[in-house]
């Protein structure tokens, strides 16, 4: 289980989401509070869309609170649109190719979540990937694996839709060596210029997702950044979350998935 | 606020302290019991004695749970004495030079506790380093400080008086800048062949300090290492223990300090 | 490519090869020699075997001529048997899984060469590896598919033949693809016991390959410790060099291959 | 000895002077040509004055070129203002605080050069800090204390004078201990706005220096970041190069020194 946060609007520094609020990225490396895990100690990155296309990525595998360049970059660097992660990793090796966020071409990627019985899964999910994108896979993280597996799948042309096959691919892989849970899901993906965050789980536990909407902006978080919650508004579980600069939207994510739990779209907004 | 554990005795492999007890320094370094701070991540290292008159010296700053390093030295390297450490800062950087323990010549030194107003009397403590120790400052934290400053009073000679006027002499320019409290300080310091661990304070809140005999030998510890502590015997404040192969003592640390809470000669044991 | 050394005979202390000889491993990790790239700074590793069945493992990313914990390992630790290696990427990443030796059980690994084509053959190499192995393989390069390929095909049993059937089995992957040079292969692996070093290629460079032998015991390398290389012996082409506390030998490595050129055994002693 | 680049213009990305030139820093740090030292892989740095009054600061102790966080910033960071530097350690450790550039406030510095005798010296050097600097004293290097000496002697107020006023300071105190060359001095500063670096030694082997001007601005490097030098104009020895946005001057840097080599003003562009 890891924490993470995005944001979509004006240019703000990167510090305003990673060190400065009261339950700050860094606070809750060290003190989770929707978590099952208290300490998010095993790496941390963030993905910036700057001057170019592509994003820039910075990730360590420092805890977050004593990298003194993850510090300089987040108080330097001011982006309209950036996704940060902290980790707690659940069985794969603390290296710099586990961090998210992964990204490719322009794309960005972070998760918070597990895979019922990966380590038995790992071969198949690996030799789905894409022969084209065989090379892009880094480490050894489930969450690197949905990602190539989304991007084999058309996340280019179809944001929500191949990101939602890839869940369920790898779930129906779970569900064949029948280990639970077999899916949960919070991730957070990007092209630079549309924010997705979706939520879901093949049981009734969907790790939590949020967001607040200001005029400078949308913040998409994985935990509230502030104690006091009541600002931030929950996306309901298998929904997906859609911000552009302009409008916002909370959709279902997989169709037919718990039927008897099924999102309305809740929220649409035309800013 | 740090964890740290010593052991001298028959030969062992370090992981019995560091990471394979129920509240091993492993275990420690994320849920502290005793301690002011529950995470002890910012650095972890060890000093053993092995077939060198000098210590072998591992250090990191990595979280001493995912450093892959550590567990294979712990796993594979044995040692009649060694000293192990976990860091949690109280201000000065993660970096490696800022890890315990420290090492000069044969001897080696970890800490647990603070000197009040460090910041202000850095630059006159540095100063009274011995000029032929000063290399030998490398790092920026008041434990280095005081094992320098110790060293430079003649600890080979004198192990007990010199640290007790180390702690004195800092304990009293801590004074003069009036920041409490002035002294904090469970050290633990060897030669490879006895191993010291002192337990002081300028007030009533001495860091905590324990042993555990056995017939293989001596573990002193910060906190013990199961959470029950009805094994492990308490050292009373301003008290330092010695322990050889063949003896254990407690005697009184600083002489006329805080005589309400003095210390008697508790325990002596010839093996 | 990379540099490699490794020792098999009485107990000594790994700075022995790493950092003391005037060629030194470390030396070499500045000014190789023999090797295509003069500087090999991107990892180092060493393999020990020690009190444990299984080998003691340290990596790490940092050149190894600044690395204080390699320094203070190799002045520590004294091992009868041990592989030590600095890497000179010749793709993928720095990273602590991509440096060697690779360890398995008891076996240990390390390797200086090359794979011709092998990014477009890692998927079908990686998807090759033997299911119960799978999720042993942690990073990205050729030298540790080449290590669990000769693992799946029994290298414990047949330590050898194993060895050579991976090597055969990932060149013809590479004459598949076409692209050359198909492999260049100078190996060494071990159980602890005996140590093994096999040199090869596809073509006729093959990576040079030398020993020194004394009373003490035998020093197998990628490229002698001393400039002077009159006391060196090389093992020639398609040859492996087997060598156990007791004896010596050099033989065929991959039978029918390069016949042209076939190595003849050379060398065998009754210690 | 160290290699470093310096860009004061229109804003560029950071890659245009650390990787993308067929000489860049990252080569150099391969295969510098005008070094004593052909490897300068004992960490890396840059400070880059963008949206904020300080500079960001970005250092490390990988080799550069295996640094994929340096790649992602100097891919992704444009700036008008900024220092680039690879280090090879004269003698103390690698270690993120002995990474240049260091940086105080508004006020960034790197250097390459030596101090005779310094570690003689160091414990008068560092007693000679301004009692309100000693805690920016981080790590143990020469240069960081000609900067902070330089900052003592109010480089703030006059950037020239200050920075002269402590390389002499310095050089006297390494005539006292009798250590040759007492000086060797390549120093950049800056606070942003104007960019500073001067030429010095206390005897003939100055260490190089040189610029080279365009439209887009002033590009001030310790060797030139072509093989080919034709466009490069050298700084001579003794002197200070100063460049603003709209102005360029070399003017004498230590006022009656090496009076037989005492440059003149050689240019004085106004843009």
């Amino acid at each position: 289980m890891c924490r993470w946060a995005a944001w979509i609007g004006t240019p703000i520094f990167l510090e305003k989401l990673i060190s400065e609020p009261e339950h700050s990225l860094i606070d809750q490396s060290r003190n989770a509070l929707s978590c099952k895990v208290a300490i998010n100690a095993d790496g941390v990155g963030v993905a910036w869309y700057g001057d170019r296309p592509e994003p820039g990525l910075y990730k360590n595998v420092h805890p977050a609170w004593s990298d003194p360049n993850l510090l300089q970059l987040a108080r330097q660097v001011r982006a309209p649109l950036f996704l940060a992660h902290v980790r707690a990793s659940t069985g794969s090796a603390t290296s710099y190719n586990n961090c998210h966020p992964f990204t490719l071409d322009k794309w960005s990627f972070m998760h918070n979540g597990m895979v019922g019985g990966f380590d038995q899964l790992r071969k198949r999910l690996e030799h789905g990937i894409d022969d084209a994108l065989y090379l892009k896979r880094r480490g050894a993280t489930d969450s690197e694996v949905l990602f190539l597996t989304a991007m084999g799948f058309g996340l280019a042309q179809a944001p929500i839709a191949a990101m939602a096959k890839a869940v369920q691919t790898v779930e129906r892989h779970s569900r064949d060596v029948g280990v639970t849970p077999h899916m949960r899901f919070t991730g957070c993906w990007s092209d630079g210029e549309t924010l997705y965050a979706a939520r879901y789980a093949s049981d009734d536990f969907a790790p939590s997702l949020f967001y607040h909407r200001s005029e400078a902006g949308t913040l998409v978080v994985s935990e509230p950044l502030e104690k006091n919650r009541s600002d931030w508004i929950e996306v309901p579980p298998n929904s997906v979350l859609t911000v552009s600069h302009t409008s916002l939207s909370v959709t279902p994510f997989i169709e037919g998935a718990r039927e008897d739990n099924s999102p309305r779209v809740d929220d649409l907004i035309d800013a």
